[in-house]
């Protein structure tokens, strides 16, 4: 199948590489407002054509949205204007509720299948595209009963082909549920870097020392405000109420430090460990 | 050299793996409190012998301690006790300022030797020990100054044995910058997994989408209370300081997000991005 690829960068770009070598897909056309990653998927193999929209659309069966979720809630209209009833939309956003409530009156809502891979690094741009990258792990489709069995059909192919198992909700669970266990890891992982940066400014010593724990708890603080802005400002109550529950955890654990309570302190501790079970399930 | 190892886990047994295939130690004597320990250690060749800890010390140029900075604290005088001026004892733990103070009077305090080499995982015990854990790492030796010579010449041989490369400071540096590139990291993981915990405790579905991000930043709220609670105790001022400035960081984002001021979101983010090119030094 023919496919266009809107945002060339790390998902897209992956997306692309493993639904070729699948044999999913024979050939694909890459939008995208950026040049360089433009040129740069051309050359990597990721994309067949450089396209205009339009022209891509036209010749699509399928077309993926990878562009940042501001961005692809204001597109996501204008590419449903422009498809027909053979056709399906996909995007592969952090947060579902905004994009799907700017299109729930559009004639061609059924047109459109809400995706969330859950995979993601700290880079971005084409040149970190990996085939491998989602295998094994969990995609999530959203309103399942908003798409037309044929569109839902395609894209659950698409999972497959990625090799990720699939998770259906609804947009609302799904932003509640992205914002504990994605995006407040984003905002500590900032918040760590910049405790350190704004402490040690002077010392070089710190970064010499800098441990693997340090450096797994911090990796998240590389990424890019382009593409985290817009999901915390799309997803601002969930990650507030996540937020504010994080503070006071951490509170907890101040007090038990101030006041010298070290059981308390063990069992924060020994409460926390229990996440040991559940990721290792 | 025959050597003696205290506590035979994760660390200890790291160390005593890589220093006998480096050619450096030809025999290790094992004392640990926990029964299953010694024997798991003996049968994975960490150790050569399990021995009380007179008879180990006695036979012994060098000896490790390797157990959490509460029990090192305590045993270090006793062990200074019975050692002469051609042995050398050196410790591993994350906090210094305490244990050099519990030694500062002792006649043999210089045959002791500060010593932390930085690194460590969320897994403990003689199982998890894996011998080329320490290449490429930082070590630090804290006071060398309060060491006699020689002793100072076999830690530094150790270090270069575990491929490790060495820093000098004081230990009031030393629990400083633990405080910011380790201990702190500790405590938001395990802040982030009570978070998760607490909120989520009816939901299955957030543990299948826990993807990498969340796993990486919350992969250290898997370590022991046992290590821990006594890091956090003999490291408390400096661990308060750090946790006061993580939580001001956080509201920050929190503020952000509340007043809608994305500018400032966006300028919270770059900032922390500048870890990357800190990191990747």
């Amino acid at each position: 199948m023919k496919i266009t690829i809107i945002g060339v960068g790390l998902i897209g770009g992956s997306m692309a590489l493993k639904l070729k070598s699948a044999g999913l897909v024979s050939y694909v056309f890459g939008v995208d407002q950026n040049e360089n990653h433009l040129a740069e998927a051309k050359n990597l193999g990721i994309i067949d054509e450089i396209s205009s929209l339009e022209n891509a659309v036209s010749q699509s069966e399928l077309i993926i949205i990878a562009i940042p979720v501001d961005a692809a809630r204001k597109i996501l209209p204008n590419i449903l204007d422009l498809v027909n009833e053979t056709q399906t939309v996909m995007d592969a956003g952090s947060t579902k509720a905004g994009i799907v409530d700017a299109i729930k009156k559009h004639p061609q809502r059924n047109r459109f299948v809400a995706f969330h891979p859950m995979w993601g690094t700290e880079n971005s741009g084409p040149k970190s595209a990996i085939s491998e990258s989602f295998s094994g792990r969990a995609a999530v489709i959203c309103d399942r009963e908003n798409s037309a069995p044929d569109a839902l059909k395609t894209v659950e192919n698409v999972a497959e082909n990625l090799d990720m198992h699939l998770i259906y909700m609804s947009s609302e669970d799904h932003d509640l549920h992205t914002a504990y266990i994605s995006h407040i890891s984003h905002i500590t992982s900032y918040a760590l870097a910049n405790t350190v940066l704004e402490k040690e400014r002077e010392e070089d010593t710190i970064f010499q020392l800098a441990s693997s724990g340090f450096s797994s708890t911090v990796r998240l603080a590389k990424s890019h405000p382009e593409m985290w802005v817009p999901i915390f400002k799309q997803n601002k109550e969930n990650v507030l109420d996540v937020l504010n529950e994080h503070i006071s955890q951490l509170r907890k654990f101040k007090s038990a430090l101030e006041k010298e309570n070290y059981e308390l302190l063990e069992e924060l501790i020994r409460n926390a460990n229990k996440i040991r079970g559940i990721l290792d399930k």
